[in-house]
């Protein structure tokens, strides 16, 4: 539980934020606002209050049910506080939902001062249907999320499901926007013309990316604190991004705006679950909160029609996820954890290996090009050797050979290589990190690439467009 | 596993609602059928599949994850089957939103055809949003189910939650009708005039309706089939009330379109859950059913302006509550459970009994009233008696002696009483049952209860409302 003084600073924060949201009938930015401080205090609140309860639910889970018994290691700490995050995320934006159109339900128009049958007929239904959609494929997120902690969904339907979660989405966008072109860089232009249609495609485009914001964050993680610590920075770009459109004179003010209302509490709760995530980390976010991050930003990349900047955002989990391609379609051997390994003595963190067991010409060739790169290092396993050979950096072609020897001795040809995550690499490059510091480390790398992205969004885009975007 | 000739069947039959959803573009009620009729299939087809599944993962969480340990007890019958035939719903409900939209996506405005930017000005975004609220509304429920079934959610959150998850629902209600008056009956217009406008609270009314009809299927169960069972019994009687308005050349013809969409799927997926939840039940349907279907029916009544009519339909429901109150509310003693005991000779259900120990004015008032309506009946524990006293019906008078009699022996002095649900107050008049015979008499109320529903409906309502229904 909270200290006194603590859990008196978050009443008082709480209690300032229902003030905002209780004054700002005609400013739903500064209720958003309000409401991502609110989410931010009541997540503070209840982790540490459900912690005790999830455990003790366990319990009585089972007393009551004998056809599921659920047991909870009551010395370790629980997993899965990503669906308490993500609950009052979900809980914020249905109080939200009539901020942005107070206009319409106060005043002459308001419940209280209506008498007669009537219907507003200038009411922005669409933008409702908008803010419904989004919530709706969100909460689908997040349910498939929670589900997954629970039971360990199988592949195809973490691909299949959360192509069904974006239909609401691309239903609402195709009625409202329909815009399924795209302008071509101008070197292209000469193969492809001003503008080419991508039609279906371009909704194909948006449910694709639906599954890879979802999935990506989750395979870049598995450290205290990284998966919130990604999403802050994510989260925080693109509400930079967003304040930067609210200022200018661009038509797309509404969709920046949309956004903003969605992004604001994400960042809330997400400041919330990090600080009981952060190494040493008490809570564990678990599959929900990577799913629920994952799919606001593509929401909100879909319906603030920045889904191109959103991508630019990504582009740490982008190279994590080309990275980890090998072995994630199992194209190479893949442990079954590629988490790095502790160190008992220096208690840092070190990268984890795979044994490369095939041969198979495609897992060489994939050993060849990121050795060419430098992103692999392999190993060699001596025979009857117990304490595996440190550091013995192989070119290719000696590898090569120990695959051709003759294999009367399966262990002594084996070769280890480093496991194909971001995270490994960082711990190959710079050595072994104590776990605060590579979380941070990956902060860094989120931060810079989202420097990264402005650059290429705000300067780099006059090579390709001409001033005024078209 | 299904069998050979089984598991085809299920698949031509899919095979053939595929067929009627692809063939109804300009007939969404067709199309809704099939899906109705996919969805059972579906539901058919996964139980058995995930069931073994679900064990599976709950091994399979045990090696995955030491923070929470999730163990199947494997010789007994998996929980919350209801989380399938409920995302079975839901993906279906997900598949189905284009088609009640579909003359404005095929054709000129269509997908394919599409060559300019152009916005679709006679797009019903109103009707979208009532049809994504709905949805919404559904999932949050479907969502705060599965939470119960996994934690063991607290009543204020029961109470509390259901509340947040019906403001899409209310928000969309009142921009889209906003009607919050109500017609009073002819034989009290005398007190409050024709119309009564009941402003907030017709608000606090729906929200309410979807706090009680989650709730209160949840409390009439505990037998093999009698949640499923129930829920189909009122699902058909909301379709068939719709029919009768669909014929009809009532202005409401939209509304009970919207419900028949929402509704068949419904009957779809609870008939194939029925078929493995039945007696003697392979699975059970879990916390999350009862939320389901109660948050379908709510919704429904909802949006579909029949709010009156479909109390009408949960009257035994009703009485259930009112009768378990009581003990809900702790008024009285309330044991853990009050499902009825099996007789392990008879191999009969028989009542359950609570033993009262307070003598609190308020418990001896209940007692007293619900004897006098013929609904309780009080036993008294003889002392050193192993043997429960048999069917030995005391009056109240001799219960309250017993009462004052000095206490030097407490199990001398108690006494019980049958346990005040609709399902021991069947065994209580109709003597011990089999559990099959016990659901089907269950399920037969409800049928009397539908029956004299659309009586009241469409034959009483002469006498308080005139012809054209003002």
């Amino acid at each position: 539980m909270l200290s006194t003084t603590a859990s008196l600073t978050v009443t008082s924060v709480a209690a300032l934020a229902l003030v905002i949201i209780f004054n700002t009938v005609h400013d739903p930015l500064l209720a958003a606002l309000g409401f991502a401080l609110l989410g931010c205090m009541i997540t503070l609140r209840l982790i540490p209050a459900l912690k005790d309860s999830f455990k003790k639910a366990g319990r009585q889970n089972e007393l009551t049910y004998n056809q599921i018994t659920i047991t909870t290691n009551l010395m370790s700490r629980p997993e899965s506080m990503g669906v308490v995050c993500a609950t009052v995320y979900l809980v914020c934006l249905f109080l939200f939902i009539p901020f942005p159109f107070m206009e319409w339900l106060t005043g002459s128009g308001g419940i209280l001062s209506r008498k007669e049958v009537f219907h507003i007929p200038t009411f922005p239904h669409d933008k409702l249907g908008e803010f419904l959609s989004a919530i709706l494929s969100l909460q689908s997120m997040i349910f498939l999320g929670f589900a997954d902690d629970v039971f360990d969904i199988r592949w195809r339907y973490k691909l299949l499901l959360p192509t069904i979660a974006s239909i609401p989405l691309l239903m609402v966008y195709y009625v409202n926007f329909g815009v399924t072109y795209i302008v071509v860089p101008i070197p292209l232009r000469f193969l492809f013309g001003r503008i080419v249609d991508l039609g279906v495609f371009y909704y194909l485009y948006m449910s694709m990316m639906a599954v890879f914001c979802t999935n990506s964050i989750n395979i870049l993680a598995g450290i205290n604190g990284v998966e919130a610590g990604q999403s802050l920075v994510i989260g925080i770009s693109i509400a930079i991004n967003d304040w930067l459109f609210l200022n200018g004179a661009d038509p797309a003010v509404e969709a920046h705006l949309l956004s903003l209302f969605l992004i604001l509490p994400f960042i809330g709760v997400t400041i919330g679950l990090l600080f009981y995530n952060w190494y040493p980390s008490k809570v564990f976010v678990g599959d929900t909160y990577c799913y629920f991050a994952g799919m606001t930003f593509a929401v909100v990349g879909i319906l603030g029609h920045f889904s191109k900047t959103m991508l630019l955002f990504f582009i740490p989990q982008i190279f994590n996820f080309l990275y980890s391609a090998p072995q994630l379609f199992k194209l190479m051997d893949c442990p079954r954890h590629r988490m790095p390994k502790l160190n008992a003595k220096t208690r840092k963190l070190e990268y984890s290996r795979a044994r490369i067991k095939s041969s198979s010409l495609l897992s060489l060739l994939i050993l060849k090009i990121f050795s060419g790169l430098r992103l692999a290092k392999i190993t060699k396993i001596k025979r009857k050797e117990k304490i595996q050979q440190q550091d013995s950096e192989l070119t290719f072609t000696e590898t090569e050979k120990f695959n051709n020897e003759d294999d009367d001795d399966t262990d002594s040809n084996m070769i280890e290589v480093n496991n194909f995550t971001l995270i490994n690499l960082i711990l190959l490059k710079f050595g072994p990190m104590h776990e605060h510091t590579l979380t941070i480390t990956v902060m860094i790398i989120q931060i810079l690439g989202s420097a990264l992205a402005f650059f290429v969004r705000y300067r780099l885009v006059h090579f390709f467009y001409k001033e005024d975007g078209s």
